[in-house]
């Protein structure tokens, strides 16, 4: 692999964006890159048993922040998920520091933004100061032409036929 | 989950098919789904380092049909390849029969389509006979209308930005 590591961009309102993540970690991994998992707004009681268990038993480092989102959990505040969706960012910088990442994963940071719990300079300020050597991924619908004018790769994932357009809701072990 | 599974295409130029799908595979393993993964025009000598090693890994039967494809290979014969193809269609028609998968991944297949090694309706007849609880996974560029009629799920990965477009190289761990 080169010195330099990218910035990956994966959004769009179709299915595949979180599973790409979790591909491009497993592939990573595979080939002995140290890969750190963060994932913003999903609820470990849901997501804990899927593919976070999986990460988590070969070796990757997976950590959750803002866990909970107003679109599942009807009575959490604003305020309270915009300051842990900073603190996620806090631990970022902590991780910078440290130095010990050739990977990391930023999965659904794009909907922190989207939903006004970040901000866009908050995202381009992770985006610049990444350590050269880390391969960073964000992922979530919300991507702004800023974000990719600055990203290295953006693939946008577009919903072509969904079943939850023919009211099939998400299914454990497919969906999450 | 229900009991029927449906028809997942993850198509278009951008990065992340082969990823959503790797990404698809953990999480169904994770919520004990029984996995076969398949994958066409992918020389293991390359590929079997990497995401192929961590599946077989961690339990999910894996199989590579087509290995070489002319792109990488000048010199295989394209007669070769649509016999290598139709061998791997025979195997999932095998599959099918024994009942044993919950999830069925057709990595690339829609390569062998798009560059002309299987026809549109042997592709049509593998959706169709499909067994009712099986969710398949078809990957690749070069998807249909008429696939895409037939699918439940279409997700198009659209390149939006891609360091090959800079001259950047595949590198390993994150390209392969």
């Amino acid at each position: 692999m080169g010195k330099k590591g990218l910035v990956e961009v994966y959004s769009g309102n179709g299915k595949g964006k979180t599973s790409a993540s979790i591909g491009i970690a497993i592939r990573a991994k595979a080939h002995n890159l140290k890969v750190c998992y963060i994932y913003f707004h999903k609820d470990p009681e849901k997501y804990g048993n899927g593919e976070i268990k999986i990460l988590k038993e070969i070796g990757i480092d997976v950590f959750g922040f803002a866990k909970k989102h107003p679109f599942c959990n009807k009575n959490v505040k604003l305020e309270k998920i915009r300051n842990e969706c900073l603190k996620g960012l806090e631990f970022l910088k902590n991780i910078y520091e440290k130095n010990i990442y050739d990977v990391i994963i930023l999965d659904e940071i794009l909907i922190s933004l989207r939903d006004g719990f970040l901000k866009e300079e908050e995202i381009m300020e992770i985006i610049e100061k990444k350590p050269e050597k880390v391969e960073l991924i964000l992922t979530g619908r919300g991507v702004t032409e800023k974000i990719i004018e600055k990203a290295d790769l953006v693939s946008e994932i577009r919903n072509i036929k969904h079943p939850y357009d023919r009211g099939i809701k998400a299914r454990e072990g497919f969906e999450y």
